[in-house]
């Protein structure tokens, strides 16, 4: 059976041109560009130089039909315009290797409706299996149907907990904020965060007061400050706190925009940081955390990471390998200056 | 010729599988899924309830292959980290329309090495088309080698001027941002803006300075203070004019991070904004225009219909029509509370 489809002349170099370049047969041109027979080592580069001048690629599109794989994956968003996805996206194309597996790129927008429509549009296609990247940590329902290519769910994990799914430890993320605040001597320590409607900020204040817990303590109030994500709230919470416990000597933020806005407040009430009040942000939005007064110690959840671990999985679950179904995956602190020993 | 390739049963449902279903023959289900014949209402839509459930998809890989179109476009970004790729990428989509063409994502990541070798991959998937997203707008190399489809540029325009590129009018865009200042009274006004090394820069620059000419106008210092393009620096050049001009009553920035830093500089030296120096920004980029103190005044590119306008070219030009190779999109204002009337 031919490689060669019928493929319009005007659209792309076919393997004649190519042996017609390299004053070779087709047959051995073949041979040079798929490895496969007995080719001479001069002739064999003499073809591929011909192919790389003519920007011939072999057709993946044929092959697929007839290798029962398509070498392709569908990811699947629901959160571009958020700052989650895009790490995770670049950690899964990393996974993939350039080249070797190209990735349909779906952005659901948050709409089941859309999220259906995108998902015949990939089966259609024939990917070989999907990611689905969530714009949140909260358990999201599988995708419906039946899905007939394998599934890896990152980020927001399938309620399903018979699904593949890679998730932050966001526990893990406030457990390690307030053990680093604990290191740098601070005890009076009050935890600002976003929507308590959202599972990440359960979360990560869950493991903030089992970190205090461990050492004996209670976070100031005995319980988060639950508010939005955003650094109004940040500057508004902190004055608060300030005024409720004058003690204060840390603030845990869930986010990096909530702890811009606390350190506003604190530099206009004059309080030191980390002097007087230490602060730590998360998520390690280096837009932010590297241009605020000081500079922000933060957590980073490693979301290169998740979307390679991501990849590595949906390869397997592909070659059909008998894996744990989910993970979580650790964060790591990345100290700048808004945190020190107290003075 | 038959649409139903030899497709491995444990990975898709078949047309068989949806006609039976549906208790209809494979043809009356094949009729009523293209469009094609003469197929009663009620039976078409138990068809399709069928294929529903099923998840079928007719076959879009086989289509391709017999129709010599794959509906497949590839997306060449350069700065998926950046802020500016997204809302093209999203544009582009919308502009696709979900399901009728997909779009695969690859990442360069300004590699010259990397581009090659995605383009390569896309060529052998036989993509429809290209659409090439730079991370700056200053003109990049056309893609290397024989491209048997229609490439667009958009953001970076291609250094060719016989390519397609879609751009931004950051000339127009630095010009908005002059008029409303002056519309708003100001006469004194500073340029503080990110590296001269950018086109961005310079053209916004030119824009600004071009707009206060016409109003008989320079900026203050007679040049842009260039530097970079984050807080830090809006935080320093600020001080810098305040210093050096007393008497300046409106700060154009080149960048809303620089805009961030100039209204803390200001903040921290009392000065009134916008009662006693008006600010504005460029970009619009949500997150910071809209928490910072007072909210920002900014120029938005409309990245959005920037990548829905590249979609729709790249579309035309697949379909062969003549058309102009390169254009420009404006952007326009977005006032908040950073500028007013001087008092």
């Amino acid at each position: 059976m031919s490689t060669e489809p019928e493929i319009p002349v005007n659209r792309a170099a076919t393997l004649t041109d190519v042996a017609k370049l390299a004053g070779v047969s087709v047959a051995t041109a073949s041979k040079a560009i798929n490895g496969r027979g007995d080719v001479r080592a001069a002739t064999r580069q003499r073809v591929l130089e011909a192919a790389e001048m003519l920007s011939f690629a072999p057709n993946a599109l044929a092959r697929g039909l007839l290798g029962g794989r398509t070498g392709t994956v569908g990811l699947l968003t629901s959160d571009l315009e958020g700052r989650f996805s895009i790490p995770i996206l670049m950690g899964a194309e990393d996974a993939f290797g350039a080249g070797q597996v190209s990735v349909f790129l779906c952005d659901a927008r948050g709409d089941a409706i859309r999220e259906r429509y995108h998902v015949r549009a990939l089966l259609s296609r024939r990917v070989d299996g999907l990611i689905v990247v969530g714009s949140r940590t909260d358990p999201r329902p599988p995708l419906a149907g039946p899905i007939p290519v394998p599934v890896v769910y990152v980020y927001a994990p399938s309620a399903n907990p018979d699904d593949i799914s890679i998730t932050v430890d966001n526990v893990g993320g406030g457990r390690l904020a307030i053990e680093h605040l604990l290191a740098c001597g601070r005890r009076n320590i009050a935890h600002i965060t976003g929507d308590a409607g959202y599972q990440a900020a359960r979360d990560r204040a869950d493991g903030a007061a089992a970190a205090l817990a461990d050492a004996g303590l209670a976070m100031l109030d005995g319980k988060p400050y639950y508010g939005s994500w955003d650094e109004t709230w940040g500057r508004a919470a902190a004055h608060i706190v300030v005024e409720r416990h004058p003690e204060v000597d840390a603030i845990f933020c869930g986010s990096d925009q909530i702890a811009r806005g606390v350190l506003e407040t604190l530099r206009d009430l004059g309080r030191d940081v980390p002097g007087s009040i230490a602060v730590a942000g998360f998520d390690n939005w280096e837009a932010v955390a590297a241009h605020s007064r000081p500079r922000l110690t933060s957590i980073d959840m490693n979301l290169e990471q998740l979307g390679a671990a991501a990849g590595r999985r949906l390869f397997a679950a592909i070659d059909g390998g008998d894996l744990p179904r989910s993970d979580q995956y650790p964060g790591r602190l990345v100290m700048r200056d808004s945190t020190a020993p107290a003075q």
